[in-house]
């Protein structure tokens, strides 16, 4: 039995910070920071995401995300701002991709579509008009999105789609990952 | 004569940090981070914003945006990170709205339509669709985005219109002002 959230859709999102690709394309585990939790869960709060999902390996930035996490949902940031502590309570915390997955399988009794997304363009990239129809049918979706220079493309091999890039009006598009998101969300469930 | 941007169209953006209200609504003066600078330029040049202005009458707070932009822009940053330094360099810092009116229409000859934004809703709210179809005519039009808990109601009754707010799909709506300025011009301006 799938429960849709909000938005009558069942969408997960996760912020990979493993494995994605540097400046030189080499892969790294790249650095959890304050805004992703932030910006991405407020974004992620007001579109109707279930859960949105950090991903990482290292031990101490785990540890890091959680402080902050349980400073705005159980501490004083709770308390003096409480819009916040309803956006960053949909946080959770994992060490890999396939976990997640497996943890939204055993909570939706249905194995997630997987979605990466990424900058650059592609022959095979699904468009938002698409992805918004297949969302409508209400199984649950697991929204992908790179840190640092983005997902490695041996990552978005694996994923059951890739997204087509956003894409501004010339040539630039060196979005933020705070940016793509909120963006991405806004086309996938945003009223129209 | 006018000139427009990449977009075809002849926007402009101005981050607001007075006046804008606290939370309890007081009016005052919010600071500079280094992240507005940042994101908003990344989206500004993506989506062929012509120039963003970050307005503070703060002198320490304009040394400290100086300071930024430049590291980015003639600094090691831009060296390291050639694309941020073609977002940063489009940034200018003013100290007040309405000087940032009188450069724009100096430098188009024409002076901008102001439009305010807001997370709240009004009766008189523009709608996305109108206001796009309002840029392809190709004039110059400013938008006000409020940091803090938003751009007072004496700031948006002075502009000509107020955009209709950002809502998600419940009552949740908020965003980061780097989320909101993202979304907004994807939905102004971004590819259909």
């Amino acid at each position: 039995m799938i429960s849709t959230g909000s938005s009558g859709n069942c969408l997960y999102v996760a912020l990979v910070h493993y494995p994605v690709a540097d400046k030189n394309g080499e892969t790294i585990a790249s650095a959890v920071t304050n805004l992703d939790l932030h910006d991405i869960a407020r974004a992620c709060r007001t579109y109707g995401v279930k859960r949105y999902y950090i991903i990482t390996p290292l031990e101490d930035q785990l540890l890091l995300a959680n402080r902050i996490i349980a400073h705005w949902t159980q501490g004083a940031g709770g308390v003096y701002n409480p819009q916040r502590r309803k956006a960053l309570e949909r946080i959770r915390l994992k060490s890999d991709f396939r976990t997640t997955v497996d943890e939204i399988a055993q909570t939706e009794a249905y194995t997630p579509v997987t979605v990466a997304t990424s900058a650059k363009r592609s022959d095979s990239g699904l468009s938002y008009g698409r992805l918004r129809l297949m969302l409508a049918n209400g199984k649950p979706f697991l929204l992908a999105f790179g840190t640092a220079w983005g997902l490695t493309e041996a990552f978005m091999m694996e994923a059951d789609y890739r997204l087509a890039p956003l894409e501004g009006v010339g040539s630039y598009n060196h979005l933020s990952v705070r940016s793509a998101v909120s963006i991405t969300l806004d086309r996938l469930v945003g009223r129209q």
